[in-house]
C-alpha cells in the first residue's frame, strides 16, 4: 500500500521539505573553492570559528603534515585499542598544563567530548541541571544520559541553585562558558559557588572560552579561578581557536579514569586523527608563545560591536569572540548573508531550529589576524547589505 | 555535608572503580610509541581495523598532508557555515559512486553519522527496530531519536517482519552489516525484503563492510544487490578500511537533503578535517584502483580462522575481516591479550560492556597486507599465549 514516492518510511521527508520551503528555512551546503581557485578577492571570513587564525597557519599545517607521515592518517581503533598513540598523550598533557587541570582525554570531536562527559557522569539516578541556552551537543548529551534533567533560565543562578539543592543523588550544573550564538558569557563564578552549595559539581563546555578568555587565552574556568578546581570539569574543542579537529574532556584524575572506563562515545570510537592532535598540539605551542594572541581577538570583537552599534543595528556586546546582530526574519537574514557575501564578507546566518528564541540573526566572529581596518570596511559593508525594514 | 573526598557529585566514581577492579574491568590507555621508536621489532597488528593498510600508505598520508596545506588542519566551522569545502564535496561524490547510492554527506565521525541518520530519520511517531548485537553508536543513535524504538534479537529476520508489521508511521530497520564484535554478517537481502514488504526503510552501518565485502569492496548493500536502492540508507566510516576518520551517509538525494537540514550531529558539529578527507578520498582511489585488495582481507580472515581453529581454539567463522575467540573469563581474556603482545602481536581484548552476550574474547583482524606467513606465525604465538583452562 505504498504511495507513488514508493517508500512510506520516507513521505514524511517532502512534507518537511515543503515546510522548510515555506518558512525561508531551506539549508544548502556551499562549498568553498580551493584557496589558489579563490584569486586575490577571496572574501573576508568572520564567519568561521578559527579565531586565532591557526587553521592555516603554516606551523599547524607543517604539523599536521608531520603527524601523517609519523604516526598515518588516521588512528587505525578505538583509543582503548590501538587508537592511543604517544602524540595523543603528549596533546593531553599539554591542554590539561595550559589550562590548569589534573588530566585531559583528548575524543575525535567536541560534540563527542559532550556527550561522553554527560553520559559518563549522569547516570541513572543522577541530577543535571542544564542552562536553556546550551549548546546543541550539551542538550543531545543530557538527553543521552540516564540522568534526571531539569532545565532552567538561561544563566539564572538563582534558578541553578534552585534545582541542585536538596538533590539526593549527584548532581550536575552544566553550561557554556561562552554561549555560541550571541556569544554572551556564563556567570561560572557564581555558579560554581551555587554546585558547592550542593554537593554538586560544574560541567563547563569551553568550545569558545579557549584561545580568547583568561591569561594567554587558557580559557573560561582559568578566568575564573575554577582551573583544577577539585568539582569543575571542562569540555574544550579542538577545532575553533586551534584550529583543527577533536575534543577533551579536562578534570580531576578520577574523573577523567571514569570516562576511559565509562563513557561510550569515547571507547566505542575511532582514536583522533594523528594529523588533527599534532596540529592542535602545534597550535597550542603557539597559543603558549604568544600571550597577546587572546587580547587581540577580543579587542577585535569590541572594535565589531562599537561599529555596529555605531551604525544603529542591533548586535550583542561580545563577551569573548562572538557578536550577534538581529534580523527582521528568517528569510531576511539569508538575504543579508548573502548579499554581505556578495560583497565580499562572511558572515553566520542563525535561524531556527540553530537559535534559542526563534530570532534569526547574523553571527560575526572577530579573529585576531585581522586589522582595525579589515575589521572596519567589513562592518561597512555588512551595514550596506543590511535589510530596509531592519 | 560533603565526604572526605569533597564533591559528593564524584562519590559515586570511587565505588565505580572498586567494582571494576574487582571484576577484571579495568581499562587502561597504552599509547603507541613512535613507529621509529619501536624499531625494527615493531610487534604485528592483529587489533587495529586498518583492513587494507591504508593509515600509512604513502599516498594516503601524502595526501593528508597535502590537505592541510591546500585547506587547512580544519574547517573552521559547521558544514553549513564555513566547513565545507570543495575537498568535501568530491569525497562525498566519490563516495556516493563507488558504494553506489545517490548521494552521501560527509561528517566528523561514524559516531556522528549514525547519531545524524537515526535521529533525522527517527522523528516522533516513527519506529526503529534495532538488532541487539548492533554497535553502541547505533545504540546511542536510537536513544537519541524520538522515535519508539524495539529491539530484536540478533539477526532474527521474523523478528524484525513481525516488528515493522502494522506500523502506522514511518518505519526502519537499523543492522549493521558486519557486526563488530564476532564479524557475523546481517542477512541483508532478507531484511530488505521484510522491509519493503512492510513499506519501511533499511538503515544499514557498513562500517565492516566497505573495503572488504563486494566487488572491489564496494560494501555491504553493494554486495546485497541494496547499493542505490530508493529504500536503503547506508553508513560508513573512514576510519577503518580507508585508514583515516569521519563517516558518512549514503543514500536516496532526498534522505541526505534531509540530514543537512534536520540533522543536528551534522549542523552543530565542526566539518570533518581537510587531512581525514583527503585521506579519505586518496584511500577511496587506491581501493578503486585495485580490484583484489578486498578479497586478499578476506582471504586472510579465512586464513586466521582456519589456523586458529586448527589448533583448538573456539574462533567465529568469519563473514568479513574479524574473527573472534572466546576466552574463559575477563581476567584470563586481559591476561592471554597481554602475553600475545609479549610475544609481539597485538590482539583486541572484549570486555563487558562491549560484548553483547557477557562473554570475553579476543577480537584478531585480517589486513590485506599481510602474508599467509605472517598470518600462521602470529596463530602459532596466540595460541601458545592461550590460558590453559580454555
Amino acid at each position: 500500500m505504498h504511495d507513488d514516492a514508493g517508500v512510506r518510511a520516507f513521505d514524511r521527508l517532502e512534507a518537511a521539505a515543503r515546510r522548510r520551503r515555506a518558512a525561508g528555512l531551506v539549508r544548502t551546503l556551499r562549498p568553498r573553492p580551493a584557496p589558489s581557485a579563490a584569486g586575490p578577492e577571496a572574501p573576508l571570513d568572520l564567519a568561521g570559528n578559527d579565531y586565532l587564525g591557526m587553521a592555516r597557519h603554516p606551523e599547524v599545517t607543517a604539523a599536521a603534515a608531520a603527524a601523517a607521515h609519523t604516526w598515518g592518517a588516521g588512528a587505525t581503533g578505538s583509543r582503548l585499542v590501538t587508537g592511543s598513540t604517544a602524540l595523543h598523550a603528549d596533546l593531553e598533557a599539554a591542554l590539561a598544563d595550559f589550562c590548569g587541570f589534573e588530566s585531559a582525554l583528548v575524543l575525535a570531536s567536541g560534540y563527542a567530548a559532550n556527550l561522553a562527559a554527560l553520559t559518563a557522569l549522569g547516570a541513572p539516578g543522577a541530577l543535571i541541571v542544564s542552562d536553556a541556552g546550551n549548546h546543541a551537543s550539551l542538550i543531545d548529551g543530557c538527553r543521552l544520559a540516564r540522568a534526571e534533567v531539569e532545565v532552567v533560565p538561561h544563566r539564572d543562578v538563582a534558578a541553578f541553585a534552585k534545582a541542585l539543592d536538596g538533590s539526593a543523588g549527584p548532581a550536575f550544573a552544566v553550561t557554556d562558558s561562552v554561549f555560541s550564538v550571541d556569544g554572551d558569557a556564563a556567570p561560572l563564578g557564581a555558579l560554581a559557588r551555587a554546585c558547592r552549595a550542593a554537593g554538586a559539581a560544574l560541567v563547563v563546555d569551553d568550545a569558545h572560552g579557549l584561545g580568547v578568555l583568561g591569561a594567554q587565552g587558557r580559557g573560561a574556568p582559568a578566568a575564573a579561578g575554577l582551573a583544577g578546581a577539585e568539582d569543575v570539569v571542562a569540555t574544550v574543542t579542538l577545532s575553533k581557536s586551534l584550529g583543527s579537529q577533536g575534543g577533551a574532556v579536562l578534570g580531576p584524575a578520577r574523573v577523567i579514569d571514569h570516562l576511559v572506563n565509562e563513557a561510550r562515545p569515547f571507547i566505542f570510537d575511532t582514536g583522533l586523527a594523528p594529523p588533527a592532535a599534532g596540529a592542535a598540539l602545534a597550535a597550542l605551542r603557539l597559543l603558549r608563545g604568544d600571550p597577546n594572541l587572546a587580547g587581540r581577538v577580543r579587542a577585535n570583537a569590541a572594535l565589531l560591536h562599537r561599529c555596529l552599534t555605531a551604525a544603529g543595528l542591533d548586535a550583542t556586546r561580545p563577551d569573548a569572540a562572538v557578536v550577534s546582530v538581529r534580523a527582521p526574519s528568517a528569510e531576511a537574514a539569508v538575504r543579508w548573508a548573502a548579499d554581505c557575501r556578495a560583497a565580499g564578507v562572511l558572515v553566520g546566518c542563525f535561524r531556527p531550529p540553530s537559535v534559542p528564541d526563534g530570532v534569526s540573526r547574523l553571527r560575526l566572529t572577530a579573529r585576531a589576524d585581522l586589522t582595525a581596518e579589515q575589521v572596519e570596511d567589513a562592518v561597512r559593508r555588512v551595514v550596506r547589505a543590511a535589510p530596509a525594514g531592519r
